[in-house]
């Protein structure tokens, strides 16, 4: 069996690997635009923070294993451009311009997510970069090796941004963040949202919100960003205003596709075209909360996908449940983390939500250290079911978010995870851990 | 209604004070033997470590409160001797020797545990403290307090055993620890208490394991420790080797009795005679892993377990599910954490248990500053179920367990749990949780 997969990210290389473990017999070629493969995308901001360290601490696995140990036809610089679904073929060309055709028995598409780049005047400036492939985090951080970046506008304010604010504030650069919209962080509760603003804010981070950048010129020494309420200048601009799927080659080869235009996906993977599947940031999920379709691209689940897809391929029948939207992130010395649903989202999918949000603290009563911790929880009043839970907070938010995941995927009502049995010592946390003071507080309202 | 409770801790105080918000027209009566209630027994080991902060910092709410705010008739040094089922009736004497005798229509049996004091030679010596009641703690600080007290020996390495340890280290004692059988820390798997016993090392505590103390005399200085290799002398000994419940009340009253002398209740909290509750650690409690009884005197259930004696008093049909036995505890910079079953509880459960344990990291790849973690897993054979799971490490391990306690409270089988779609941010862990890396190598052996 040929099996030629598109893309040599995290689904895309984990399903190579994977296939070739189960049966190699399979002779498995990867197609990767870039010369990059298999590496920790989510590391770049950390790894930009710090100036002495290469970029190639990220590589997870060289190119040279994949081909040698592995024996995957591992072909980097060779850009798909098309998919023939009934002579199973796959065009495209390398970086070199020359063209190739390759045939497959079975097709996986892992061609990721690209970051959005609106077509404003002034956004294709070589100083406007964008954090999505390592190949745009050498750009960037080579740009910052000289000294002379001093101040960095940052256009959205979303994971990736606030990621990037701190390592380029670690570094001693001048940040001002950018967003059109007129609400910090929407997704995050209120009280929540204000506290990481407010982190923001005491790191001299400046925040314009509210006011679309309408283009970018050129000044006499950096770039200007116009539309705002005043002129921002800037030495070098980082869009982070999220990223879209590549769908393209889906949807060109007639592929069904879904939300955003990720691609539509059934729980093994596999797209509305026989033996061909799609994993990673191109592809949609099943939400494990709602049942519906969703698209929240995020790592674990394109390994999991690229994982479950290469179980398939190889013949067995693996479903994955689907996510639940867990996310974590760090900003400064906060943690900020998320599962499930927001109650504008529950509203949306039907459920009659109801939210509480409890401020309480990190360690038990009169445990020294203790810092302030905030959790959001929403509940459905008709089923009882927990419906989401967010938490901020100075220690103990982002592993904490993982037993409301749980719950989650467990389907139990708030009732249910108010009674679990959840870990109790004086420096971790108080005898009811916040979770379930939140779960004990939403009760009362349900 | 008159509502008598006997013992004025997490349990006790809790159930009175819920009683009371439910129902104002109940009178409750609290009979608490010492002069404490409502403290914090948990934190001791810490506020012993600060020679500057007072023990009273760990009252969690005043006797004060209780009575002027919520109207609770609590009697302090009033300990009851007996239980009348026939008339209702509680009888007792104060700590000046007063007897009194007091009626009741519900009774609250919320007398908790005490520290086990083995009746051999020497163990009775003023110099040879337990450290349950908060009036231990005063106790063992005021001890401290003039500096005379160089060098402790504790017998016995639970958790209090092993918080009092680093409470004692950071005041610059010298602390060897002993207790009579072999085998360190013997619920944790091997490669995990490894590393807690590596980490005592390396703090200078010297560990003496399979030799029983037989008798403890007076030396010239302080005490001496005989049966051991060699004889130990120290100015303090700690006596931490467990905790019994306190059910001698209970069981002269003809009430039905359970694993370790705790008293049997059902999910109500309702003991075997009609309208006599027990709540807090002199109670048992349903394992949800097993469906057995169990006896795991802990903080959170027994603060839970007041709250739902309450509700059930007040007339409410509440049933707690039951405890999975979590617990956290952290020992010096190492946090140790568990949940559920250990393969040889599994076994004796009936459960064909296998077991996995994983080294992992506790961020990202490349990620700086992460330091070594260790996960243990046990699922079962014939059904999947995720059994139980240990995780040791020196950051994440003890807010990371409650994914894994979810779990097991939702009968999740180990498949199940591995496509939890956990957190992941480079400061915070792998890609892949260690908790779903454990969870898939357990897989490929059930």
């Amino acid at each position: 069996m040929r099996l030629v997969v598109i893309g040599g990210d995290a689904a895309g290389m984990s399903a190579a690997s994977r296939v070739r473990r189960i049966d190699p017999q399979v002779a498995v070629t990867v197609l990767e635009q870039t010369r990059d493969v298999s590496y920790s995308a989510c590391g770049m901001p950390y790894n930009i923070a710090d100036a002495a360290r290469p970029m190639e601490d990220l590589v997870v696995r060289a190119a040279q294993v994949f081909r040698e140990k592995q024996g995957i036809d591992l072909r980097t610089g060779h850009a798909a451009t098309g998919v023939d679904l009934s002579s199973r073929r796959v065009v495209g060309k390398t970086l070199q311009g020359a063209p190739f055709e390759i045939p497959y028995d079975r097709l996986l598409l892992a061609t990721g997510a690209s970051a959005i780049r609106p077509p404003l005047p002034g956004f294709d400036d070589p100083d406007v970069m964008v954090l999505k492939s390592l190949e745009d985090g050498r750009r960037i951080k080579g740009r910052l090796q000289d000294g002379t970046v001093r101040r960095v506008a940052i256009i959205g304010m979303g994971y990736i941004a606030l990621e990037m604010c701190e390592a380029l504030r670690s570094r001693g650069i001048v940040v001002t963040m950018v967003k059109p919209r007129p609400v910090f962080l929407p997704w995050l509760a209120a009280d929540l949202a204000r506290e990481v603003r407010a982190t923001l804010e005491a790191q001299g981070v400046e925040l314009h919100l509210g006011r679309p950048v309408e283009r970018i010129e050129k000044a006499s020494r950096g770039l200007t960003l116009i539309g705002l309420e005043r002129r921002l200048t800037a030495d070098l601009v980082l869009l982070a205003i999220g990223v879209r799927p590549n769908s393209g080659l889906a949807r060109d080869a007639g592929l069904e596709l879904s939300l955003h235009d990720a691609i539509a996906v059934d729980g093994g993977l596999r797209t509305s075209a026989v033996d061909v599947y799609a994993a990673g940031d191109c592809a949609d999920a099943r939400h494990v909360v709602t049942g519906e379709r969703t698209w929240i691209p995020l790592a674990l689940r394109a390994n999991r996908a690229g994982w479950a897809a290469a179980d398939n391929i190889c013949g067995q029948d693996v479903r994955l449940p689907g996510i639940v939207g867990t996310a974590a992130f760090r900003v400064f010395d906060l943690e900020v983390a998320r599962t499930g649903l927001t109650s504008e989202a529950a509203l949306a999918a039907g459920f009659e939500p109801v939210e509480v949000v409890i401020k309480t603290r990190s360690r038990a009563h009169a445990h020294p250290g203790a810092v302030p911790l905030w959790v959001q929880m929403v509940g459905d009043k008709r089923s009882g079911r927990l419906l989401g839970a967010q938490i901020v907070g100075r220690e103990g938010a982002a592993h904490r978010i993982n037993a409301a995941a749980v719950a989650l995927h467990a389907h139990l009502t708030v009732e249910q995870f108010g009674q679990s049995d959840l870990a109790y010592a004086p420096p971790f946390g108080p005898v009811w851990d916040p979770l379930l003071t939140a779960a004990n507080q939403l009760l009362k309202r349900l």
